[in-house]
């Protein structure tokens, strides 16, 4: 900003009064002790306890990552949502559901596999309370890298010893597949090899699940294919209360909440996944239902409100201080 | 939820495949180790380092609320905004600004004088890293019991012992004239006796400063009476960054963001509240600053977008893992 941008600011806002010392440049301040956020959120669903624990941000270039929208409409969805008009900071947050004693992950993050910008996982789960050596079950959603990388570290050690591994059996069949991995686009091969390097060590483990099933004490896997031939989201149900888990249903809200149709360049069955975007935001939006999505701002939970034809919003859930 | 809205959330997700096995109910989980959420959030303002502390909530009837609306008008603001239909909650969060070395407070929280649902301010500044014996500067908006208990403690002690007091001068002017709190109506007599139990210590020692004047490095006082005399806002410009620091020139913003119209009962001058609300409201939405509202959800902190005939809605700012 130039100084009459500043002075314009302050003086603006203060009147004529305000003189120029208000605008000479400070010192660069210290940053205060333990810069970094803690950035876990706990809140109840009926009596299970869900903590939404956050990974960190992918930044990308904007250019490239909608196939079926301008770059001019893409920046008005930009600048609606106060974002930068050059980049797009995808969130990332998974979920841990404490219900009925079971300590049950919902998708793992990056683990050692991180960019700069991300990489607090185990940092937030820690801070949280919560250690590896005691989850139950790790679910799995899709098996895209920022889900299951957490799964192993780079010396091959499983993260959760004593977790039962659960996945989408329609996503195992796809990416496991020796004959469609050789046969991959090279786009694609990256991803069978990641698969392999997590799965591989576990295989006899792993147990697949299919949709309509209850993968841990009141959460159901449900069918959400589109982003890739098995991608599963979840409805958990405890109590009262009941949780929309979204996984990657949606990108960015501020992006495919607000424009379902827009396809993220990551969606490999463009059309399945709007036809289960709409399904499931139209069904969070009559419902009115808590939602968690993967890759909302943290932490990451909300509601989904329409806003204009065939388009929605996402409606933050307020902080609450305590469970 | 009684089990048919459960049955039909999950089977309308699921399809016919779900049994009712998914529908029990589960044992109550147990919460996991330190069930509160640590509610620091630090963010860079240029050179400066933000950091709003949260001091919880305030949960209060519905009705009575709100002066010049009907239940049915604010009734529907809170299911726009996914809020209950009987009660609002109002959240409570002040700033520390780290710039140029000084260690400045934005008013206090409740300190001692907190009911159950908040009294976590302490502790959420010490979690953020800092020590009450570090504060050089404390600036206080107004003098309502929310934004300066945190001040003195219950057996008198000053809980930042090295800060210099900074107050609003037409605020210090009223509250602390004997004339005025001797005729003062019942309602505001409380008011007027904890001004003077957080301020009569204090009182040679107490800056008033003026509208316009730099109250901190690159902190500039603002005009906004009517929530009280001499309520004010600021204007933080640090290096290339700006935020607008809007105290409570509104309340919870899904109420008055939304209908800056309405009058809180809080506002002792309804008129020149809504005229103020109006102006800063009109700038930050002109300009897209940055703002703070001391009674916005934590972070607190986000945009102005207009929407709707002078109407606004506030965008929360995305959480960043790190500064």
């Amino acid at each position: 900003m130039n100084m009459n941008r500043r002075t314009a600011f302050a003086a603006g806002l203060a009147g004529a009064t305000i003189g120029l010392g208000g605008m000479a440049r400070q010192a660069a301040a210290q940053p205060a002790p333990g810069g970094d956020n803690v950035s876990f959120y706990r809140f109840r669903v009926g009596d299970a306890v869900v903590t939404a624990i956050h990974e960190g941000v992918f930044v990308r270039p904007l250019e490239g990552f909608i196939r079926n929208a301008t770059m001019e409409q893409v920046k008005a969805a930009q600048e609606e949502a106060f974002m930068p008009a050059e980049r797009v900071t995808i969130a990332i947050s998974s979920l841990v559901v404490n219900t009925g004693g079971k300590l049950v992950l919902i998708d793992t993050g990056l683990g050692e596999f991180a960019p700069p910008t991300a990489g607090r996982w185990m940092a937030n789960f820690r801070a949280a309370g919560f250690d590896p050596a005691n989850v139950d079950t790790v679910v799995i959603s899709h098996f895209h890298g920022d889900h299951i990388n957490g799964l192993r570290r780079r010396n091959g050690e499983a993260v959760f010893p004593r977790a039962e591994v659960k996945v989408p059996a329609p996503e195992w069949d796809f990416w496991m597949d020796d004959t469609r991995a050789a046969g991959a686009p090279d786009g694609l091969k990256p991803n069978f090899a990641n698969v392999r390097r997590v799965f591989a060590p576990m295989a006899k483990d792993v147990t697949r699940y299919i949709w309509g099933q209850e993968v841990a004490p009141g959460l159901t896997a449900i069918a959400a294919a589109g982003h890739t031939p098995g991608h599963t989201a979840y409805a958990l149900t405890s109590g009262g209360g009941r949780l929309m888990v979204m996984s990657d249903t949606t990108n960015a809200p501020h992006l495919f909440v607000r424009n379902p149709d827009w396809a993220a360049i990551f969606d490999m069955d463009a059309d399945a996944a709007r036809a289960t975007r709409h399904k499931l935001l139209d069904m969070a939006a009559n419902e009115r239902l808590q939602t968690s999505f993967y890759h909302a701002p943290f932490p990451a939970t909300g509601y989904i409100a329409r806003d204009g034809a065939n388009r929605y919003r996402m409606v933050p859930a307020m902080w609450q201080p305590a469970i």
